[in-house]
């Protein structure tokens, strides 16, 4: 049992807009079930998604969850501390107009859509698995299992609220892989409470959710969060136990990079005393650019520095090391 | 003693629009020396590359090689056997109005250019490093050499006549850090002979080269050379011992992104038999998608997939594991 | 005096997320105030808008107003009857870090921001002029005065609410020069009442908004609208005697294009029947693409096509001509 | 007869990497003849364009021409004195993945491409009309007859070669509307002689060329250039009897917006004497952005200012006025 099960009620379609479904406090534990990015509508090969699920009710997150103490200015670290998909099957599809690969609404052509398909991945969780199996012909593979969440955000600033599917600066439909197990995401809080909602497990995922849907699966979900007050922080980012990333959330996806990599030298230049030129040559050196979802109304991608190139440098106060202990 | 040096007369400027210094017989190693991007003309932090090099002689490559046997529509594999940085010191610097993190020719606004700074590494070979050192601060840290080659192309086609710092299909100015020693690159032969040159030596470099200009610096270059007859490559691709990998140039990023996994489905289809829409679905569960650079003329992706979910198939014709084992 | 005033309450920065501050009727007439796009504040070239302005308060639009009869999959048409500034002085100005020719917060640089500066414009109503004084030499001349409303929306789908600068389906901060008075702009309306807001009156603009500020003015606003009933509209369109437009909101700015000439080749095949190829070949010979506003979080781009073109077929069944004619 | 037929040996397909066919005098009026973008190989709606032309040769643009006296530095001026059609159909098509509502090579996606259609319009040079007649119906209007050329370039610098279809600072395939009779192209020199060629003639274009191809004819030409010495040209620039405009090709397309506006805020600052920011701040208020192309590799827009608002500024010493006369 979970202290919030994904029951009606407890999720939503909307970062902002609604009311908290509880409060939590920082430093506890807190365990949440989150439903598939479906609703858990699409069961086999024949549902497809275009016709059993309703704009716009898609990608539900659970929440938003109230946290003690946070208010606007202040830093929300949100720790994942496991994941695990609570069904036996994840759910992948194509979905007309919408992935990379494909005219969409904003990419627009005169071209016909691709067309719909449903793939079912069967996961192991002793094996640690998916298993990818092509609708066409025989062909089979294994894939590591490799949990994450796609979508965790808070209520955003200046009384806006954002579809579920939206990455900006509040968070959102971030979709990437990095935001496992053991990472720790930095979102800046807008209102009191922070409001806190997340959803969107991905059994697995390539960079860039390249046809649009990963490896989708309801997940039973423990985190624990922190408030770091009077630290703002400006576009998302995250920490992992070898890394430092921030993340840029934007169209095209060159800005996308663009926030990312100037959000990074920015960082490393506070953490470091690099002034802002020395820390943009130390970035440019080591810097990992991976995309995060090239599909949604805003791309993503993130950059990320090892952290042993700081010198001993501790972001946001040790935060990190504090929740790994938890 | 190399099979070319970089002598006057041995590198160019452009791909395309000059004669072969010398052929090539595939399956014999081939050795060679590359200048490194700025020519040799930045030796100090006094020396400006605005000041001390002159447009268009910038980024020399060393060739072309006239490629015996390789004609319109065959495939030249370029497999790099092994890179050494042929100086003590690699150079890396800002320039006006080049890099990612400013203001370009291209992406202009009436901002004045950041400070123009030069940065140098000392390499160390034994200890397989080379020393970031701040110019403002006292900060220094090791970095893992990981020398790899900025610029690999052919003769263009249509009779085309490209700078060397663009890159296109013929390959030029990939700047992925995936070319480095044990790689393998693929490029359509345009003309016959294919005329290949390649240079810009990097001792290493972030993803997306942010600032503009790597870890750069002459290289003492070994490579093997192969024609796969009748075979045509349309975007260059590339192929390590782990992964197959589609790069994508093109402006904007997502543009890039979108030729890289395009072409990635499409030769996993064609590896495998997926049928199309089941190819895209086996790359965007486990596809890579880093950015090779996002500051030339047009922009580089990597689309790569780990060769283990491929169930055995093999890339044109087994070559990577040929010229691996010379 | 107006309908409504611009009053404390009567305004805010939102579309959605707010009451409707009265009710309005099909064909009638109504008059409104709205404040210019700083509130007010900018009153000498000394008030500089990143200090007497506050984030997020700017770009106030007067409502919203909920129109009678108005459901969701309806359409709105509202008809500019008459814009007359409402000050004699008329505001622009730079702004740190937003306009076309500078690095913004998602086109970001490590560059310094341009200097904030402001402009005054007497303007004339007799002789229907704006004068632009240069700031640092004596330079003046007179521009044509053309006001246009730079703001018009409606509540989001979806149970969104967006700041009033975004411009996307729902209207918003369209910054089309095309918006003046005589011209008809249909909106798909989402909510009942459809909840319609105006601002950000210009008394003058360039294509592409292009430092980010017009010639901002408070207006006196004679509108009349009327509901379409049973036909969604997609995107914002726009009628003027002459033109039929579509305008379409995105980044990158081909992708704004890309909605508006997709959106106008479908208008266009709805309304003459011709099928899809032959209307993308009929308005690719006589379309006329302009930049809205090239500064905004998303861009606009306007396709329009003369209606003699169309051999009198009529949009949304003539509802230009009618609402003219009041 | 022509001074230039466009007979075999007096045209090509690359602007560089082709010696003069004739030299030119500064002054004097220049005859012409070019062939239309097929290269005269679509004669009816069965000629598919991709099965009767062969890449890549297409475009093809007669000259080059060496012009007397012009040296690297200097700026062109080539005043276009007359287009007469000298076929009386002009054509028009698509073409599988070319054109902004499709996806292309750059905008790759795994969708079928659109169907090829080619229509044919009757030119009627009494009326100055051309006849659009629909294919799957009886629609058909009379548009305005309105001639210009598609394809205007130099020999690039820096020794490189460009297909005519990629319209870059040397000029090329910019597609703008505003390059008819009366209008002047302003063109850096890059090599003794300019080697000016031109070809891609137009009975008439929309803005952006939105399906890839405008109502193509063979065109004859009158120019006349004038050599204006050691004065440099950044990227082209246009004159019209009542507009100064500035062409930016790049992509994605804000670049080229960015460069077509800061181009004309630099001009406008040189001719008027205001300092950047108040030449940003007239500009902006004033200026004409329209799309050039948005289908080649490169796309152009065109930033315009009506000459009135210059105070008697006259650019490149007059020679606009100058050649007007002739």
């Amino acid at each position: 049992m979970s202290d919030f099960d994904a029951e009606p009620g407890h999720y939503g379609y909307t970062f902002g807009g609604r009311e908290a479904i509880g409060e939590v406090k920082p430093g506890t534990p807190i365990t949440l079930r989150t439903l598939d990015c479906f609703g858990g509508k699409v069961r086999t090969v024949d549902d497809l998604p275009s016709r059993v699920c309703e704009f716009p009710y898609l990608n539900p997150v659970t929440g938003p969850l109230h946290v003690q103490g946070a208010q606007p200015g202040d830093t929300l670290a949100v720790h994942v501390v496991s994941l695990t998909p609570s069904a036996p099957v994840g759910i992948s599809s194509t979905f007309p107009h919408f992935g990379a690969l494909t005219s969409t609404g904003l990419t627009r052509t005169l071209q016909a859509p691709l067309d719909e398909r449903v793939w079912l991945y069967d996961i192991d969780l002793d094996r640690q698995t998916v298993r990818y199996q092509a609708r066409n012909s025989a062909y089979a593979v294994d894939l590591p299992l490799a949990p994450m969440l796609g979508t965790v955000g808070v209520a955003p600033a200046a009384g806006e609220v954002r579809q579920t599917i939206v990455p900006d600066v509040h968070g959102g439909n971030l979709d990437t892989p990095l935001l496992g197990p053991g990472a720790t995401l930095y979102l800046g809080v807008n209102v009191p409470g922070a409001l806190l909602a997340l959803g969107d497990g991905h059994a697995r995922q390539g960079d860039g959710e390249v046809c649009g849907v990963a490896v989708e699966v309801a997940m039973d979900v423990t985190i624990v969060v922190e408030v770091i007050s009077g630290v703002p922080t400006g576009t998302p980012r995250l920490e992992t136990d070898t890394q430092l990333v921030s993340l840029g959330a934007a169209r095209p996806l060159e800005d996308a990079f663009r926030i990312s990599q100037e959000d990074l030298v920015r960082h490393v230049a506070q953490l470091t005393g690099l002034d802002l030129l020395d820390a943009y040559q130390l970035v440019s050196q080591t810097t990992h650019a991976r995309a995060g979802n090239v599909v949604d109304p805003q791309y993503v991608m993130s950059g990320a520095i090892d952290k042993r190139y700081l010198n001993g440098a501790v972001a946001y106060g040790g935060v990190h090391d504090r929740l790994r202990a938890v």
